[in-house]
């Protein structure tokens, strides 16, 4: 179809053809720990701008239902939580999570009506500790998600969310592109050693290291973006970022540091929930680690900065630093200490990406070279969502055979050809393999 | 006409359908004491989705006017009230209570100007502590509204109000439907006797008083709405609900308490200003009975518990349990003491109605038996509109005399009649009939 | 053409044909001093419906650049100010002062793409300490504004800024119309010597110094709007106010007092940003007239009274006293110390056009003989627009020749023509003619 463009992307409603495509995967939903006990309070979830309201059973198990009570249009977010269902505080009409009618308490008991009431149910799956839906025709629904982080021990991951104000694609995109990492994540002393103070020489900012030469891989998940920088005299540094559909970016570490992986989850057209993951798949990980995950500085929000969820509309999710108080921008730090002088690079990403507008206009752009893995993921989208379309066409990494890949960073002999040598590393458990 | 449906309903503006039908009626305004003294400050009203200013002038009489001044714009609402009207800030110009210019001091004194000049102006009478208005066309202007609890003294009588952020439709829709009370207002242990926790058995739901028998009757004035529940051996109880057009709902009393009204006034198509009246015809309220009022318990928000005008642009009502916090939701509550785990039947009222959304999509519901009082007031309301537009004629309750109905509650033999018995005692003061 | 009207004036955005005509004059954009250092922060800008990045270069000079990056869109506000140019966050592409793309590091150096990327720029220059821009085709950039306050030592001048929450011309408009001083800004004591109480003899409203007679002369820079009031026997006192095109209101002062003069510069269509100076052509102002500029109760706010800029989104220039607290305004002090119970000239005059509404329809005045300066300035604006339009023909005042006018205050016997005597105290240096 002629009319698959970047904004028909942006787009994730029930009703369009990016949110039809989106459907065929599982989404995240909360964490296993935001529903710790059964028949405990009911939880609000925003997921491809549906309002909804996820419950956990009295079996355990967890249910998602549409946010207004069939019968009247009450919220269920209010509803008791009791015996197996969601009861309605209005009149106490009670649905199980397959959104079943169990009840409906105010009526005479002959009648049958109930049998045919159903409320809107998404079904809900655990697994690594994420409750995981699929919103799609329940006969497409494919196996559960199968990534490397969701199958090790919880002493291995380290997982946080942030909200994000702008469009999903948009905030993904950043991940994509890995010639940022020496600017936005930059400290004046070191990545970019010349620079002390602004006033330094900013000749040193076109040190090779850079600027990174790309290269990408069609594979069967999605993609796999090398971007390479010469280290010493004949050895190449190889930094490979894996877009696995539609919404995870894995991120390589550096030596034995955790992997990570990025989800950014559409909320609605203009609000992400970004999950972000560190996991290391061999050992736990250590309490240095944990200490620089919580510190704030690297990829998750320091616990202690979200704002008491009283005063954040978004749930309990949206972090201190804001766009209301320009991010807590020090810009003496900015002129001393960090090319951007925002602590943390989850508040570097996030400002830059949001501070585009909520859905940032594309034909303003002026793309190049080092926007190639941004150029890539929006051609695998616009074809998939045209197969998807035309053809009906599953798209790539729907299957969860296909999870298995993993970000990879490796030195290799200059001029290497990192093809040959990425396979392995990139691989989590069983295999992958390249688009034919 | 074809086209009057529910969504014809909600909308209350002056261009209106529907805001033509209701300005067929008086509005009620402000309380009298909310403008205590003769050339005190203005105060801004909203009726009906018109911005307007009311104002008592030198004696003592009250205005509604406009907020823009007929010459330039400002709002009067900063105006000096002052010798029988109320002047400008921004050159002085003058409105006496009925519209007229009385003066233009910027302007030459010999300029007749001002007599050509009126700003638009509702009269106002005051009866029963309520500041009354007329706002369609002046010879249509029936006598002022003639309700019990408007003569009985105000030792008799106890009334607050305030905001609810939803149409004023679905929100009396609430009054309508008495099979919520045992669940919406439930206490755990004694509407629910079985219910002390969410794993309590959810079987006593079923139990016969849950699942009132309703009858409805067409009056001059509106609709009675009786719910039968059987009680003992050989008795029926009924509680008869009155709906009196347009937005009032006399709700029945419990033994020797006071009588309720309510009343659902829109202040545009998305608020409602909802005033609730407690009064005895016959005695003072008592000490223990005004102690309740105030509680925040039951009809009434407590006092002490609306957000300072300051901090809420709706004006003095605005109750401090919103939709902004969860209504201070007590989850804790919910499981142990009260069906909705919110402390107060307005507050429970509110949150069922509110949480539809504001304007509820009527085509999502499905309607039952124990909706048959909903059903029948939009029937009444779309018949009613559809002659008012089609034939001219005068809507029900226009004419003060249909304004002496009572609500009931009554036990009566088992399957005896209730329309032979109800008729007295749902009178306040002279008789009304049944609809032709 | 025929569809120029009030409504058209009021649109200021970059492709409507009154936003075309405004963009002929130098835009006020900052203070100087706002951008104290080179490579200090940069300072966002919104200045006729356009979001602007101000920053001062390494060699002193100020740039204003487009908001967004023109690579992928980041935020330059977040952007390095260093070594004479402005670099994003994002990837390190820097721009300096003309929007020439300097540097793109992420790129291989071979690359000369650099060269053919330009970043929306708008050339700034300072004087007075102010900082100007020219918004409109480069060609047509006229020298910079000559006004005689931006002559003056800074001894002799006291400028401050404040929001106003609706749109331009209406903020204008309250300048051109003398008729409210002794209404709006009325002491009750004072101006209506009468008036005591809001019980006192309204009559002397209607004394003769309320209602001057107005007379209007057309110049080569706008209008001189004459306003004339008797005073004693056989002398008339003459309060002339200058309307320089497009933005700028001259007031005239009283006595030795400094002048005034008032912009009212364009935010966007509901926004405006007022400037307000007082200068004194001849001298220092005093210590005593300092400390009543700063008091707040004249023509500026004062300096303890802004609001912070972190609860101010509209930065660092919104007065606390707002709609949101109805301005503070004190019902008792209206009742017995001023005509409009708020405290400063500023905020009188904010109220009153404001509380119109951020954009008012002027098809709901009533406009009369006091209003011949609001009248007139129109009648000349959508003259301009027309001829601009039409012809191209240069609006008056973009040349600075014409930029030397002065309001004026004189006592003239009984009669004189004002249009003999009003040429030279109107005259800053230089001279100005009247319209052929």
């Amino acid at each position: 179809m002629a009319d698959v463009d970047w904004r028909t992307l942006t787009r994730v409603g029930p009703s369009t053809p990016m949110g039809g495509m989106l459907r065929s995967y599982w989404q995240p939903v909360l964490l296993s720990s935001e529903l710790p006990d059964p028949d405990g309070p009911p939880v609000r979830v925003r997921l491809l701008g549906e309002n909804l309201i996820a419950f956990r059973d009295s079996s355990g198990q967890v249910g998602l239902l549409g946010n207004h009570c069939p019968h009247r249009g009450a919220s269920l977010f209010f509803g008791r939580n009791e015996e197996n269902g969601l009861r309605c505080i209005y009149h106490g009409w009670k649905f199980d999570r397959t959104g079943r009618c169990l009840d409906t308490p105010n009526e005479p008991p002959e009648s049958s009506f109930k049998d045919r009431i159903r409320q809107l149910a998404y079904p809900c799956e655990e697994r690594g500790g994420v409750i995981w839906t699929f919103m799609g025709p329940q006969e497409n629904a494919p196996p559960l998600p199968d990534f490397e982080w969701l199958h090790v021990p919880a002493s291995q991951r380290y997982l946080t969310k942030h909200t994000q104000d702008c469009n999903w694609l948009q905030a993904l995109e950043g991940d994509m592109d890995s010639s940022h990492v020496g600017f936005l994540h930059g400290m004046l002393n070191k990545h970019v050693p010349g620079i002390k103070t602004a006033q330094g020489p900013a000749r040193e900012y076109l040190a090779k290291s850079l600027q990174p030469r790309f290269d990408i891989m069609l594979t069967e998940f999605g993609l796999l973006i090398g971007a390479c920088r010469a280290v010493g005299e004949d050895r190449d540094y190889w930094r490979v970022t894996a877009y696995l559909m539609p919404f995870y970016a894995l991120i390589p570490p550096t030596g034995d540091a955790p992997l990570r992986v990025n989800i950014w989850h559409p909320t609605d057209d203009e609000n992400t929930l970004v999950w972000r993951i560190d996991y290391h798949p061999l050992r736990a990980l250590t309490e240095a680690e944990l200490e620089n995950l919580r510190s704030g500085l690297f990829a998750h929000v320091n616990p202690d900065e979200y704002l008491p969820p009283s005063s954040a509309p978004g749930g309990p999710w949206r972090p201190r630093a804001n766009k209301e108080n320009d991010y807590l921008i020090d810009r003496e730090a900015q002129r001393t200490k960090s090319f951007s002088g925002l602590t943390g690079f989850w508040l570097q990403d996030r400002v830059a990406t949001e501070s585009m507008g909520p859905v940032y206009d594309r034909t303003q752009e002026n793309l190049r070279s080092s926007d190639r893995g941004v150029i890539q993921v929006r051609r695998l989208l616009i074809r998939t969502l045209e197969a998807f379309q035309d053809e009906g066409r599953q798209p790539p990494a729907v299957d969860p055979a296909t999870h298995r890949a993993r970000a990879v960073a490796m030195e290799l002999p200059r001029n290497a050809s990192w093809s040959e040598f990425v396979r392995e590393p990139a691989t989590a458990h069983g295999s992958w393999r390249l688009s034919p």
